[in-house]
């Protein structure tokens, strides 16, 4: 039977390391990680858990990872969706593991029997989707996404809190133009980051202002152009940071220089972020983590433990860069 | 020493109820949980717990749930403040004693050295009580409370979620002019509470209109003679409880019948809304659970798992009575 320091080896880690990952413990980078998580299942490795522990994975829960059609496409973190999601899906299958747990993906959209627990990845999760699934009569957990009044389980962000520091960072250090590029209001995340951008200029006496960059018709263009002609601008935060990364190849067309002219925010830090030339200025949401939590909350309501539905949001951070002066 | 039977036999329940307070299972009523918890103290009955818990608890932790002076007053479930945050602390201390862990109370305004963690319970806690807590380099909860931007640990309801759902309940049930009677909006709760009603207006198309009521002032006659005058009223929602009490007792003296007249609801749930006369109509806070899980966190920090933070929101539950059509 393989051990813990045969895992250590493969993965190229020290044994503390290994450790560290199977108890949960985030200080461990995500590469490591993911590395340590293979080298588990590599070999078969069975870690010891408590006994408590140990009777519950008796219990052979199986569970269902519920993604929408068009997250097929994620092959890996190259594309958009995959940067975002992609990192919470390869944490939800690497507890999983650890835990001994069968999990299987399958479409959001079609609701499957056989399966003791759902955790539904997306944000085009509805009402009419979460009927269908509460009609399975098992525990589910929704991430990335709320709705208002099911009382489902949720794991997200705190998007408020974190466009609300990232804009009052902005006004103390002297900027007052301050405009919001945001995604369309259906969206409950795009709307909390909105309202954290709206409470923090009105509470320091500044007026907000809105436009809205609609990603299916891709009207950048348009907006960029209706910006430049319109406002003094100092700084304009985006709902996300794919937004941002758009904007700013849009503003480059017309010579704005940023940050001497215009200073960008966005948020999520994307691994695509870190990267861009200005690397970008964004408020961290920590996908692992959601990952992680949403794991063990679905763990928990199998388990018929702590049932209360709750709704948990973490608090993002904020990451300064050079796309802001 | 004491064993689960004599606890059982002392509290006059079960061995299966002594059993699922010691698992921790809410499904116990507040009274039969006091009871047994009592019997737990009074007998010295030593609970086992897992390896790893019993490991934990040789830790000997000891905590200081903090209140703010003017909370003193709480001797028991008969006054207002009392029928909120007493529930909350006699949760706390229950936890307390069930994990084995010292607590003691101490004053909000004089943080003190020399416990491993502590938990703020008071709406009172601002920024700077905050910064001195910080300095003591120890894990911290909020209860019932919320900073924007200072990223700690929060267990509070959902009140935007517990909101809309009850205007959402009135306008279904035809009901068009409803006002919004609401505290400070410095608070957070209570300016949750004005956007979740705000929402449910907006979207069905109906204008909101809010009167702020001062419970500092007591300015209810004021207010409710403005009303009177000025308003065609199918329902009045309310902050609080004991705002909507307050109105009720106010709206009697112009012999306006509650429900026929107008529909009232308000929010919270405390141990009075069911007794009045007509019994109101509500949003229940789940007070208890509040502090269950307040103490579950700081629990989980003391031990330095799972230490991203995160602000936790119960779901709320709609208490139909009689107080609305």
């Amino acid at each position: 039977m393989a051990t813990i320091m045969d895992v250590a080896k493969l993965a190229g880690v020290s044994k503390a390391t290994v450790s560290r990952v199977l108890n949960n413990n985030l200080h461990v980078s995500e590469e490591t990680r993911a590395r340590v998580l293979y080298a588990i299942e590599k070999l078969g490795f069975k870690p010891k858990f408590s006994a408590k522990a140990l009777a519950n994975s008796k219990k052979n829960f199986k569970i269902a990872i519920c993604i929408s059609k068009r997250m097929d496409l994620i092959k890996d973190e190259s594309d958009e969706i995959g940067q975002f999601y992609g990192i919470i899906l390869k944490e939800i299958k690497g507890m999983a593991t650890l835990y001994g747990i069968e999990e299987e993906n399958i479409h959001l959209e079609n609701p499957q029997k056989g399966y003791d627990g759902y955790i539904l990845v997306s944000g085009d999760v509805t009402k009419e989707i979460i009927k269908e699934y509460r009609k399975l009569g098992k525990p589910m957990v929704l991430v990335d996404h709320y709705i208002i009044g099911e009382k489902i389980d949720s794991i997200l962000p705190d998007s408020f809190d974190g466009s609300f520091y990232a804009v009052n960072y902005l006004i103390k250090h002297g900027m007052k133009n301050i405009l919001h590029l945001h995604g369309p209001l259906n969206s409950y995340g795009f709307r909390s980051r909105y309202n954290g951008y709206t409470e923090a200029m009105l509470s320091n006496g500044l007026i907000p202002k809105y436009y809205e960059y609609d990603d299916v018709n891709n009207n950048m263009s348009y907006v960029v152009k209706k910006i430049i002609k319109n406002e003094k601008v100092d700084a304009i935060f985006t709902s996300n940071d794919m937004t941002a990364i758009r904007l700013m190849d849009e503003l480059k067309k017309y010579n704005v220089k940023i940050p001497e002219d215009i200073s960008i925010i966005g948020f999520d830090d994307i691994p695509k972020a870190k990267r861009y030339n200005p690397p970008l200025t964004t408020v961290k949401v920590f996908k692992q983590e959601m990952g992680n939590i949403a794991f063990k909350r679905l763990y928990e309501l199998m388990l018929n433990e702590n049932i209360h539905p709750i709704r948990i949001s973490l608090f993002t951070k904020f990451i300064k860069r050079k796309s802001t002066k």
